[in-house]
């Protein structure tokens, strides 16, 4: 029997009395991931990592000493990981995490609530419910609003297009989480930029409306939405006898950065009378900086906002929003279950899994609220801010070399290049080899018809001579590259 | 400057360098965290709880020193958590974590791998991919299985029934991502028991097919499907020119804890042709046990299998996994995007975006593995036998009762029982004043067309002791609560 419930020790008592005792084991890991890597991935080779990693034996019929299981785990894992605190790591929406955020993790992993129901975490849902009551104000919308914590902007996004084809169905007579997309749902359209998110056209394709029902407005030169396009679409839309179901603004592209004019757009939605949904998983940020928040400008008339606080909140994986204009949206989306979500609750419960597309679900707020506490919006507005002013400079120094040169103008925290006189193949060369000599991580990617490299500032760590230092080794990387493959 | 750049002491250095400093800070939160609860719950009100959580100031301008935003957390938020450590917490799925786990949080919170693409978690993604393989031969799936970590059962769920949809619409000339549902999606039906997860008929309503295409199969007492009732449904189903694109066996149903016979549905899976998905995010961790292994007779035959590592599995929150038989069925699901799966990739490189409903991610899959090498399989099963031990105890206490009286026979870890002569009020107002009280945390469901209590054994931690005083402190509420409504 002794020998059977040695797994006693590896769970906490009741009242986690002795989880203290786990802080000896967290500080050695935390020593162990110290100081492993000097830039900002290690050179490992693809096939060298598969066959580290596979060598691990997942579940030995007996246990291995916790000690040797996180040590082995530190060399064979974690001295393998793309550091995002680098600032060479400069390819995607991916951020070095804040502090008090790592910290909370412990506790929220520890107390391992579960927002599905109020009875598995009442005060998780509590502050969940407080903190998207302050985003919702922090965007401007009505008190009215609130939201739901989700896995990531394309959750968010999927969960606001969800309800916008309820709201259309509804309002036409269809109960379609019931009965399913009734013969006419084939002439239902979302309308969006050609710079949206492809979580935009993933969403449709889930719903079943498929890919094909996203219409994509041409965009200016900037990644912005061009409006005359827009109410051209519409029109054309309107003429051909097709229904708007939601038009989407983003507010912070992916490639170029570029925040839609949200204000203008909101008031074709309103003529049509659309469920308005804004993909702010990026920009949702500016709200923290007084002078990145006019950029939002009309966000408080959207019918739905998506904000990833993983993104320009600096928050370890997961943690995004979906804030909906009118809490009791929600109810369409609703199923009571019997084990649940019963409706017989006391007065003043909420099981939040009522406005989720998840059932069982961590409690990341917890983390976004101490960190927004520790830091103040002052400091984070800031650390936006100063993103902002890195892809300027970042800009500047491009544009001030000979061989690269910008495919648009900066907007917010991207940057997008390429190579005068280059290929697309010099492009992907010097990208990959940056990457495989562990050097510099940085985005590659095709866009406004044309192939590029792409810097994508979320590190605030990062100075303007780090930054300079980024596009200099660029620049000489694409020279080497090129002359190997002869073009200069 | 230096004011406005407070925020780098809120960010790790480059190479992690000042990790450790961390420890203190966390140690703290720790020790703050233990032995703040007597029970399974605080007794605070739901009203008073959110007054006390609506005084928590989100985001003042300037930052609060980190000591005390993680203090007031601790008073405000942490106090008032439901500890699923305790013995009598025994509501729902919601499991104890193990220490590995928790302590290899610290590490994915701080290093922030995002799963989407290779270049953002080079190590993460071959160790959810060695992980994945793992599982699926734990399952006794071919070589060719892999998988995906998804948010939770319901996301696999989707997931799973997502490809089933691709296939049918592939199999049959419609490509239902990039055009949407055929007007021919109206004959398509899921089929599935009475007792399957609510998770089926949400998933069904969010791919545009709506609820109703879940066609209910009754099952026996014990909850599991009838065949005999399957064979009728997919007779009739046939008869009617109606479509079967899958069915869907449960492995550890919500209420009663069955396991449907596997083995005997892929039979008529396999006869259809149609995918074939095993809900086991309860019952998959049966592979770890050579007692419960027979249970799963059959999953080797499935498509598709879902399985929550934060269940049985005893993972904090999120962890779950949606395994399939060959992993390029994947491949129906992929979108290529222009700045994250291009397919110009490396040989060898693998953007687990491909496989998801999501983009960013975060790297589960290493607390899991943690946990797994440290407590190896003999543990790991021994747990779960010894909850579906504590259930049958349970059980066993009830009947001998003179008040109590299952609603089913025990399957495996829940226990169904409702009071002799008693009314569905009594058995609401017994179960909400033991959560009031901060006394029990139990479960209430309707199952078998009756009203219910439910115990769900979830946490290793508890005795066949405090199983029995757990059942005669309900039994003893009911008997308060009768006599006060004056049944008795």
């Amino acid at each position: 029997m002794a020998a059977r419930q040695a797994w006693r020790d590896y769970i906490l008592q009741p009242d986690l009395g002795n989880l203290g005792n786990l802080g000896a084991t967290i500080q050695t890991t935390l020593v162990m991931l110290e100081n492993q890597q000097a830039g900002p991935r290690s050179p490992c080779k693809p096939s060298d990592l598969r066959s580290l990693i596979r060598a691990i034996e997942i579940c030995p019929d007996d246990g291995v000493p916790l000690p040797a299981v996180l040590s082995d785990l530190n060399e064979r894992v974690w001295a393998h990981c793309v550091l995002p605190n680098h600032p060479a790591c400069a390819a995607h929406f991916h951020p070095p995490p804040l502090t008090p955020a790592i910290v909370t993790e412990v506790a929220i992993a520890a107390t391992n609530q579960s927002m599905d129901s109020w009875d598995q975490a009442p005060a998780g849902t509590e502050l969940e419910l407080h903190l998207m009551s302050w985003l919702g104000s922090a965007l401007g919308l009505p008190e009215s609003a609130s939201g739901v914590m989700t896995s990531g902007g394309t959750a968010s996004n999927l969960l606001g297009l969800s309800l916008a084809r309820s709201r259309f169905a509804k309002d036409n007579g269809h109960d379609v989480l019931a009965n399913g997309l009734p013969a006419e749902a084939t002439s239902w359209r979302i309308v969006t930029s050609d710079q949206a998110h492809f979580s935009i056209q993933r969403a449709a394709s889930q719903l079943g409306l498929g890919s094909s029902s996203v219409v994509t407005v041409p965009t200016e030169a900037s990644g912005r939405m061009d409006l005359g396009a827009l109410d051209a679409v519409l029109q054309d839309l309107h003429a051909r006898g097709l229904h708007v179901i939601a038009i989407v603004a983003t507010a912070g592209t992916t490639d170029l950065g570029a925040v839609d004019s949200i204000d203008a757009i909101a008031d074709r939605a309103s003529e049509i009378g659309c469920w308005f949904h804004v993909d702010a998983a990026v920009g949702g940020a500016f709200v923290l900086s007084d002078q990145l928040l006019p950029l939002l400008a009309g966000v408080d008339r959207a019918s739905s906002v998506t904000v990833d606080f993983h993104k320009l909140w600096f928050q370890p994986f997961n943690a995004s929003a979906l804030v909906v204009r009118d809490a009791t949206d929600f109810d369409m989306l609703k199923v009571q279950s019997s084990y649940l979500d019963r409706g017989d609750e006391p007065e003043g419960i909420v099981n939040l899994v009522g406005r989720s597309l998840d059932t069982s679900r961590r409690f990341d707020a917890a983390k976004v609220v101490a960190s927004l506490r520790t830091l103040g919006r002052r400091s984070m507005g800031a650390m936006v801010e100063h993103l902002v002013d890195l892809t300027q400079c970042a800009a500047d120094e491009i544009e001030a070399t000979s061989t690269l040169r910008l495919i648009a103008p900066v907007n917010t925290v991207t940057c997008v290049f390429d190579q005068i006189g280059g290929s697309p193949e010099t492009l992907r060369l010097a990208q990959q080899h940056l990457f495989e000599r562990g050097e510099a991580v940085i985005g590659r990617t095709f866009v406004k018809d044309r192939h590029a490299l792409k810097l994508t500032f979320v590190n605030p760590l990062a100075t303007r001579r780090d930054v300079r230092n980024l596009v200099h080794e660029v620049a000489s990387e694409l020279n080497r590259v090129s002359s190997l493959v002869g073009l200069t």
